[in-house]
């Protein structure tokens, strides 16, 4: 059955309010796949139309992947009676989610019908920071005395599980109220019904604080393998969990952030097919805007170059800049990428520094001989193959005739003049692509740690910075070599 | 406590052959970061001391956070027994990753002394191709017929429930062993004794088969909020599952490769910091060449302006190459960084083209008049304030006194020369931008759908041929209209 099907079957089942078909679909299609056909239903009495006739088990979620115009419209056409129902059916971290993205009448309506319980929770919630652990946990879980038989808590299970947003971590305090162990629904499963939770409990839990940052959070998840975590406050009392499919988003929006920020875009609020172009504008102008500033130190070295008139004695060099700028930013913006991602999936910190640089620092080395040594062969094909023209005559009047023979014992006996010049500029090129490539890769640590260190975000940071001072020391270095290459071949001898 | 501290005591328990130190350590301490204490003990004794003491239910899952070459280090001091007694405690998908990075002498070891069944598993689960569901799937799960009754199944997930990865999904069966539901365990216990699992099964699972790429199934798992899915084979019957911490490695992994490509460098297969330096230069070298061998393009076209002299009459247009350049290849990375992530997290498909060009390039023509704009005025103050030099006399050298006073009208009665060349270099610069930066959007959105239409990753291929074509037009468009500006002023009206 493919996907525009499932649609159709579902917007006619609506429309026709066929109850019985609508209720075989809710039961055999997953409820995002539903509410993403109900978005698209413009009539308020039609998308509310589910909400009156499906089991109350499938309305929460629904209303939560409904997408925020669709809440609104409903929010809108619920009396307070309506509204109480729904939000006793739906979690509070999902609610909070949903008012985020409200208008400000609506969230005071929803607020001002939920019961005391719920408002308290969503407003405890709403105050949380923003990526913090905080954020994004829920209030809804089991917590149980260590004292508890393995027979209560089945029992209890049964009695509240269905409010609660996972029973298959149930969280354990002692009489102080202190958080001293997890247990599994699986662990209750296998034990004999008189052992106490203290008996069966893992004491090897890690849990997190409401102001730890969701990163840290999600990347706890992924290296134990956690489908639940513990939420603490300042006093180390649980105050929610956060549960593994949250974290999934989180681990998506976070390595999209890297992804942006290497690409110097503003990460995107909403999906990518829901932002307007003149948001996506306003996403992508500022960083252009300050690449282009920070741009102008590179116009000003070259402009010095310029002034030197090594262009102008030999033209040719000019051709090369590009790709002296282009291989300098790529071969940091590997390592700098590297690092990003080390940085954000916390595979290393900036504690590691010393044993990060001197890795680079070889790899850098490596990296930039071969490309360099790849360069000269390159460049040197590319001027005899007349790829770019070095202009032999140009070359001569600048030159003194008789020193060029430095390269006759070099290379060939019989070298020409096109050959003597031909690796002069090869080997100024390739020299200068060594040193950017070196340099870029060693800055290309640096920045980011040095950032990470000031618990600054180093993707946002620390790309433009580099690009701009590779530009303008490989400039230098271009601008050096060649001048000293000129007057090592027309004054240094003459 | 911190994380020195936790890995001194338990190396200081192992040394010490503290029994009763280590067995409260393995409880209250996570196992992965017992593994990466126990790394660092060269002496394979000690290595294998906590299995010989330590209870089973920590060892299987402590061999599989060890790292290879610790894990080769046990399995050659092992006897048979042993090594048999490890695989039992081990679940397949595990044994196969650690077999996967292990020589092929301890492989055949491996594979000869497993248990007949286990053998049969682990043999299927190695022949599955990298990337695809059949590789990161186990073969140890719960499954039972649907007229099984709730009490029954309770009595079954305790006897076998112990050797499959998850028993919070059980997946359940007709008569003719097609998958028709998945039941969880809080369901179980919610539900009454009599009832089967046909009455509670959730019938709107999703299901992916053997061959589906990870990176799909990792996406689905993100939509539908799963714990655990079903792999179907040709036949449509179930033959293993996936679970969420395996999803959560697959996410981060794949968001790496996306920022690897983006950044030109070859995925690591290991942890950077595991990772030596040679073969870090390895998988940098490569793309380097590549990109410098395109750079070719762009030295050609440069090539092909320095011959018109155009730089030799209005030297200052040198200066501004690099932030053309660079200027081209951001406004398109930040395109292509959104369709390279977009597709990769399913956000939208090829299929979508039509609708993301137009947003692109309403996108784009914001974005490119905005920093054209900017541009022109940054530019102006670039040489008004002599960051860079135009040189007056050149300038008057090669353009007719006269016909600069169309800018009197347009700007102001008393224009100076300075200001007539300044705003002439200024324009040419910012077309040129806005062209470049417009086209290089536009580019970069048709490139990886387009690539991506075809099967292929965009990750990998999009991203250096959008450079290359974005120096290379970029250049053009500056000489046509650099050429054109001077034909203007000097040739037209002369």
């Amino acid at each position: 059955m493919g996907e525009i099907q499932v649609k159709d079957l579902i917007l006619n089942a609506i429309k026709n309010k066929k109850v019985n078909v609508l209720k075989e679909l809710f039961e055999t299609v997953p409820t995002i796949d539903i509410a993403e056909a109900m978005d698209d239903i413009e009539d308020v009495s039609l998308l509310i139309y589910p909400f009156r006739v499906i089991s109350s088990e499938y309305t929460g979620e629904l209303f939560a992947e409904l997408s925020s115009e669709s809440q609104e419209k409903i929010i809108n056409a619920f009396s307070d009676k309506d509204l109480i129902k729904l939000l006793e059916e739906s979690y509070a971290d999902d609610i909070v989610d949903s008012l985020q993205e409200l208008p400000a009448n609506v969230v005071s309506r929803v607020l001002r019908v939920a019961p005391g319980d719920l408002r308290k929770d969503i407003n405890q919630l709403l105050n949380y920071k923003e990526n913090t652990a905080g954020s994004i946990m829920t209030t809804e879980f089991l917590e149980m005395k260590n004292t508890v038989t393995v027979k209560d808590a089945i029992s209890f299970i049964r009695e509240k599980g269905k409010d609660a947003e996972t029973v298959y971590t149930i969280f354990v305090r002692d009489a102080k109220r202190n958080f001293v162990g997890t247990v599994n629904l699986d662990d209750l499963i296998f034990a004999k019904d008189d052992e106490t939770l203290e008996d069966i409990m893992d004491r090897d839990f890690v849990s997190c604080h409401v102001n730890d940052d969701q990163e840290d959070v999600a990347n706890m998840f992924k290296r134990y393998d956690l489908t639940a975590m513990a939420v603490l406050n300042k006093e180390d009392k649980i105050v929610g969990i956060i549960t593994i499919d949250d974290v999934v988003d989180i681990i998506v929006e976070e390595a999209n952030e890297d992804v942006a920020a290497l690409s110097h875009v503003a990460p995107l609020e909403d999906s990518y097919l829901d932002t307007p172009a003149w948001r996506m504008a306003l996403k992508c102008i500022p960083w252009i805007i300050v690449l282009i500033i920070l741009g102008t130190f590179t116009t000003m070295a070259l402009d010095k170059i310029e002034k030197t008139q090594v262009f102008s004695i030999i033209p040719v060099l000019i051709c090369f800049v590009p790709t002296l700028m282009d291989t300098g930013g790529n071969t940091g913006g590997q390592t700098i990428a590297m690092m990003i991602r080390g940085l954000g999936t916390k595979e290393f910190t900036p504690k590691d520094f010393w044993k990060i640089l001197g890795k680079e620092a070889l790899t850098a080395l490596i990296v930039s001989s071969a490309i360099a040594v790849f360069g000269f062969v390159w460049f040197t094909i590319e001027q005899y193959t007349g790829i770019v023209t070095n202009d032999k005559a140009e070359f001569l009047a600048h030159f003194n005739d008789t020193i060029p023979t430095i390269w006759n014992g070099l290379v060939w006996k019989d070298a020409t003049y096109f050959a003597q010049h031909t690796f002069t500029v090869s080997g100024i090129v390739a020299i200068t692509l060594f040193c950017g490539s070196f340099l870029s890769k060693c800055v290309a640590v640096m920045l980011p740690l040095g950032v990470a260190a000031c618990k600054k975000d180093p993707a946002i940071i620390a790309q433009p910075i580099l690009t701009t001072i590779v530009d303008v020391v490989s400039l230098c270095v271009y601008l050096g070599i060649a001048v000293g290459a000129q007057f090592l071949f027309s004054g240094l001898f003459s």
